[in-house]
């Protein structure tokens, strides 16, 4: 059984909501519909939260290199 | 079937107006044309927002590494 | 016996707590699941210290280039 | 028919004017002479606006690591 | 006999306690047990001087791409 | 014949005066003796002006990553 | 007889002191013991300039991607 990537932990996510957290200070969640080896990442039905408050953005892609960290939402405290 | 990667949220949007937020603020809508790997991007009938104001630019060519998060208009909210 | 690597003070470390600091002055500790050679990280039971203060965020992702520096939690002076 | 790249929107604009936003809020135009995939830029008769105002630096080679967005000018509301 | 490479200063350091100032201002001294050419840098025994004050970390990984510069502690000026 | 490339403009300059503005703001002018792909840069009789004022530096290696932009100093209005 | 590169100025300075400028600020300068063609500098015998002062550092290794420019100090105005 080979080793664990760190990346596993976002693949079991596909079809689940994650959160986001740019390098930007911006947050993003949604519904995680791709992602490849470069945090590249695809949500759908996502909510963007900037300096000017919460708006929906729909489809979305991020540029991974802009991604501090990612988590999947059901273990985030409120 | 292979998986669905990242880019392809913004494949699909050939031809029809998306949005792109840049890492210094900016923020640009346009007609995609064309897109590369490194989320180089050329719009067309482009609108620029920044600190002045919002200015047309017409077609521009995005640097991918400048990108923050790209998204297909439609399902924007305002 | 070959040299030892940097990256080996954090496999020791699998199954176990460890602290993360990140370039923009967030903190993450949590249970360190997998690495990878780019310091890519997946933290299970993770806590996210940032700006709000102290909040849980379960599983996380922490891409590599955002790193600064890590620690085994056991040896850190609280 | 190969698809279209996002470099060619520039491509087409060799000769003629074209404006370039910087990281550094620095903006220049100038007449495309060459350009290549990096996005370093060579502009002749090229116009510097930085803090200072206006200066005109004739030739000049643009670090295309340094750019932002580039706009041929034709299309730009004034 | 081959030229000296720049990293060697530290290759001679092992088992040495040396010090290191980081981009975000953070500065780390600890025994030096391993490095790389990237200059990730494994040290045992560390302390953390921060905008906190100073605080012991025991083992610590610090990623290559965040150090300014790196020296053995016995001839620098207290 | 092969296509201009953008160095090309400062391959001429080689020999004479350029103008080199850096991403922190320092500015550097002097005699063109080499250049590379990076853009790293050697100038001889270099003058820095800093924050503090004028400089003279004498022969100086710019590094090419921190190259916002390069002019021959023949056709830039004082 | 092949061009000259960038580097060669620093080579010709080997065992004689440089001074390098950081993208941090920070200025060091010290007698050159070896350079790659990252830049990165082992420098012995060096004074390290920063916000505290003039320091004694010894012997330092600098990592290259943190260096702006580098002189050989004979030619320094002071």
């Amino acid at each position: 059984m080979p080793d664990k990537r760190p990346i596993d932990v976002l693949d079991k996510s596909k079809g689940k909501r994650i959160l986001v957290r740019l390098k930007n200070g911006n947050r993003i969640n949604g519904v995680l519909e791709a992602l490849d080896m470069h945090l590249n990442l695809w949500l759908s039905n996502a909510e963007l939260t900037d300096e000017e408050g919460v708006k929906r953005i729909g489809d979305v892609l991020i540029r991974g290199d802009t991604v501090v960290f990612a988590s999947p939402e059901e273990n985030v405290s409120k």
